[in-house]
């Protein structure tokens, strides 16, 4: 296209504004499909009322699994929202990163059904290494989408500064270790590599929502 | 991030109306994915014509929490979006808060189905305390994400002044109790319980909607 | 509130378009739902490639009860996407009568997925007058939400003139019979009752189509 | 309606924007729902860890069809997304067009569904024919409704100038016949036809989203 065409800010704004409102349209999807996840005990197989209740005790992998990824897939929307923020404009390649994302967070409900029917069974490991897989893939995505976007100011915004950048980076790399430690734990032992994962989500709700104050404020 | 970056008020209102955006997302997922829960009897069970009338009024709880909390959750968007409209500004706590609102309507679905499913069998008291407990949890998920924004005028906007602070506030203790009321009544009788949450959303179909309309006039 | 909040034209027409976008959403989410009632024959039961044709053919109730449907919702979406260009401003009763035409369409997959399995079985009459009463229903309430909206210029923007509120209604108006009528039908013969639902969402896909462009040009 | 209220630039916009964010969320839903075919193997028929692994290998055409589907409903989301960018406005035949694209595309999960239960089973040929039908009809549905809103300049806005045209219609054409290829090959190798729709897939997912980027800049 000729510089003629080329496109003012308000067109930039709008295109990466319908990138952004699509993925939040997925990600809003992919969190509210978790509960189709928690099966319903049959009345029928239900004698006595404390039956119900031993029942659904013994589901507690589902419930479990079903906290996990939700938090899981709103921190990863908090994350990817706070990284378009510094977005100017999308390309082709930018939207394929952010495709391969939105595939591995629409994923995400199998692996999480996956660890709620294995958990204490023998392909409880299998399961494990899954979970930790497609978590570990997620983190590989951010980077990918970051790194290109921020690559030599590339897609960013003009008043977004080299300080912020390197706080952004920082951010996302200091999490990304703990994914790979997660991925290489779920080999020896899966309720490790699980408490990791549960812990680092419980960090990110407390002080990764903290820090999306601070970049707001 | 230094005083030279401290977004305008056009930003701040993005981000809100993003946070917004996304919550309006979950919310009408939420609503219309209960249908799934009600199942279609089988064709080859049923012989001849009224028996498929039988079967379908003896699945009358399942129509009953389906419309039960479609009226909830419609009910609940509807509060989630009047809270907004004074809401200047988002932080990393008021996303946490605003987090585990999402995650108990998502949740919604669970409890609804099971009551549909012991309501008159053997489960029913575990089922309806399970559902009032859900209620009572939204209940206080709203509780916080107001007081939590309103402290101190900490999250409002500017024109937002003491007397409509007041009146919302007053709207949600006002509904408080009848929410813990319901909760106790359910390890007593499923049925009243029920009940009093079912009158609950009448009544703020009525009037809550007026005050909707009091809000917006 | 007294008169020194009034909102001004830009926050009412926020708030309307906020009611319209969750109301788009629930339509995006019921038309695209209606899939998961097409069922995928098991792979086991199929000896021979043309058996799966076979199957697939008797299973025609299903894809002519999707085709129906998803025609009614979209429909169903451009009439309320119309009335809504009419609307200035949103109060408590209006959204009440909105939440229950949300409630009817959301609903919809129900009657739909009742119909797929009874039709040529013992509850096809019982299924036929389900699904006409449920159309029925949507057409009631889209009366009750234009004359609430449309009474003594009620809702209405000010540059809605007398010429186009009569042609509205006259539109709503012409279908309402036919919805009678197929109701009245679906007691006598089922087949009758939806073909004459067919023809009217052929014709509405044709002139009320281009009824839209009209109301646009 | 008269010349009086002929609606503005503005007007005219947001009308396009309305239909676009619905054919959106139709479209992000689409994608997200696709994970739905993806069973989970039940843990009591596993006894040994690497029995989950062979039932999850044997599952593989489910994997295969769900990356496939989702890259191609997702380019048809980029496609439909770079093809509203010209539209000025909307008339009753485009919602038409549109409607018929978006059912097409809800409808996709069927075929995805169908191939992965039948891959390697006898009724593979059956449900490769079907696939590549369902595929060659949205490229029909993109064709129409580009040649429709094109011909004449008659939806188009005023600074789409005619290379441009040319250069998305050529895209369009360049594609069709291998959607024809694709649907001739099914009837003889279905694996043949579901290679060649891959490796469309593949080439867009470059080279498509390449020239999107052109587009853009």
């Amino acid at each position: 296209m000729d510089h003629e065409h080329r496109p003012n800010a308000t067109e930039l704004s709008r295109e990466t504004g319908r990138v952004e409102a699509f993925s939040d349209g997925v990600f809003a999807i992919a969190l509210t499909l978790l509960i189709l996840d928690i099966k319903v005990p049959r009345a029928f197989s239900i004698a006595v009322p404390h039956e119900l209740t031993a029942a659904l005790l013994k589901e507690w992998p589902s419930f479990f699994g079903y906290i996990l990824s939700f938090v899981f897939i709103l921190i990863g929307w908090i994350n990817h929202h706070r990284l378009f923020t510094h977005i100017l404009r999308v390309n082709g390649t930018f939207l394929l990163l952010n495709g391969f994302l939105l595939l591995t967070f629409t994923f995400q409900p199998f692996p999480t059904s996956l660890l709620a029917e294995y958990i204490g069974h023998p392909g409880e490991r299998v399961a494990g290494i899954i979970y930790a897989s497609v978590s570990l893939l997620i983190a590989i995505g951010y980077q990918l989408l970051w790194r290109y976007a921020a690559y030599n100011h590339r897609l960013l915004k003009r008043n977004v500064n080299k300080d912020m950048i390197k706080q952004i980076s920082r951010e996302f790399n200091r999490s990304f270790p703990i994914f790979v430690l997660a991925f290489i734990l779920s080999f020896i032992s899966v309720p490790a590599s699980l408490g990791l994962l549960s812990l680092l989500m419980l960090f990110f709700a407390v002080t990764g929502f903290t820090a999306a104050e601070t970049g707001v404020e």
